[in-house]
């Protein structure tokens, strides 16, 4: 066991390349500024995405631009010249915050995320000007959560650029160059990606939303979670219409939800064309470990394979027994 | 008006064909035996939707199977020899019924439709039962809703082939010839419509509920109602795919949403080559009228010129437009 936790550490100093010379970058979830040295210890390609909503738990009116910009600075700052992709506040479905005031019978339907940011522009603007500030500390990306179509992101562009204005006629310096990108999550996101893509540096798709609208299943609901199936056929078609739309359109993919940080899925997803991975720290140098194990060529052989088949379950098998093929004791991988 | 209202009553006789000879089958949606008489006054094609919830909705467990079969024979042997589509019990969702006891967070991605009925075989048998007895007085086709994978139609076609089997031991009379179909309405449905095409007669697009989850929005919730858009150029690709993927597999398409009562919507729909729309009795000769009045060629024209767009206003604003200068007075139809 000793060895085997030596051996991860080594892990964290090399690139997570197959071993036919394709990297896929692999990148961490956080959402506190205290994750930012387990990322760098486990030596991540940055960060792939920090929930900002968590500095919103407490009130939506606070925190100021003052403190935003002084956490967002902290994390940017720590982890340059390495990029961080800093999501906006992502609230509503199954994050509630308290004094949000509304009580809805589909929440995860509901009014969330930018449909939030949207129609409560003060608190959107302060975040997006506090962004700005802190993004001449280090390499900042910034990405929108739910977006479901190009008006919505249009809406959000169009914010972003007025705040820009606002900065420059204030000589608040910020990041000329900074990156833009959506998460793609929403069905119809995902069926439009090639509009969207124009749009954006971007992508980063968030399956586990993404799962439970696809399907149709609240993932918390024990009666059906059954049918949260991350290898439906269905779900897999969308991941992959997206890299290529999104390839077509020279912008990268990340992929952000628990697909990423799970390692049975991890050769399918580097075979599926996904550009960077983004998980917690913990799980990192095992989704390495497994790619710096696998040629790039066998990973899109798979991905190819099971794209062809008709059930979740049949895929399932099938992922579960090429995995064990290749990694003899996988649990403790 | 006087005018209109005769001009109209003349449709009923007529077929719904464009002025090129291609004819869109209009059919009608009911949920109680009484709105047969309905159909049949307006020239219905046929029941393209029976509701057959509304049995369910004082009590589980009642109907009887004999109270179910008297319901079922009765609609079926009055529009024979045309069609009746019966869907299997839909409840869940926002059709709550009372005493199934259950409490969900988010019920529109919850324990509904099939997803109930396979849990609840006891039910769903008895139903089975109940319209196989009634298939041979006439044409009836058997329909499941919220069918979201290859696994869940397999176990309800395996259900009816047991319950089928049941019949035979007892000697019971039912239409061998029984189609067998399915709705889409789940986005995993449609991204996989190839697969459950080749395991069905005929599909069904439930828009109301395909453009929820496509776009992830609870058309209830007043904060984000704005978002649900029908046409939204994810729904309509969706909506494109599912008849593109039946057709390449000799199965028809009906489409069984609000969408097919609009008369905004119709030459659209016939242009994206659906089989069949079905409506309330009351639209169905406002539809007919129009369809009557445009080109089979035109309304493809349409149809693919919209798909070219990249938003649900341009896209809209262009079909009002399109509709208004060939329709003068829109709202007298
Ligand atoms: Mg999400
Ligand atoms: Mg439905």
């Amino acid at each position: 066991w000793q060895q085997h936790e030596v051996e991860l550490h080594q892990m964290a100093v090399l690139s997570s390349t197959t071993t036919d010379g394709h990297e896929v970058l692999l990148k961490t979830n956080i959402q506190t500024s205290s994750e930012v040295e387990a990322a760098k210890a486990c030596g991540a390609s940055g960060i792939g995405l920090f929930r900002s909503e968590f500095l919103f738990m407490e009130s939506l009116e606070n925190p100021s631009e003052e403190r935003q910009f002084e956490v967002y600075k902290q994390v940017i700052e720590a982890m340059a010249p390495k990029p961080v992709t800093i999501r906006t506040i992502d609230i509503g479905g199954d994050k509630v915050v308290s004094g949000l005031g509304i009580d809805e019978k589909n929440p995860i339907l509901g009014w969330r995320a930018v449909r939030f940011c949207l129609s409560r522009k003060d608190i959107f603007t302060v975040q997006l000007r506090a962004l700005l500030r802190a993004s001449v500390y280090g390499k900042l990306q910034i990405m929108f959560p739910m977006i479901s179509g190009v008006e919505e992101l249009n809406a959000v562009l169009h914010l972003l650029e007025h705040v820009k204005g606002e900065c420059r006629n204030e000589h608040i310096p910020f990041d000329p160059d900074i990156k833009v990108g959506t998460m793609i999550e929403v069905p119809s996101a995902a069926l439009c990606a090639d509009i969207l893509a124009k749009k954006v540096d971007f992508f980063s798709i968030g399956t586990n939303d993404l799962i439970q609208y696809t399907i149709a299943v609240d993932r918390g609901n024990e009666k059906i979670a059954y049918l949260y199936q991350p290898f439906h056929p269905g779900v897999l078609r969308s991941i992959k219409m997206i890299v290529q739309m999104a390839h077509e359109n020279n912008i990268p993919v990340s992929l952000c939800g628990e697909m990423a940080s799970d390692p049975f899925c991890s050769v399918l997803l580097a075979g599926m064309g996904l550009d960077e991975l983004s998980m917690g720290s913990q799980s990192l140098l095992q989704v390495r470990k497994i790619l710096r194990s696998v040629s790039y060529k066998e990973a899109k052989a798979l991905a190819e394979h099971v794209l062809d088949m008709d059930s979740y379950l049949t895929i399932t098998t099938y992922i579960r027994e090429w995995m064990h093929d290749r990694f003899d004791h996988f649990t403790t991988i």
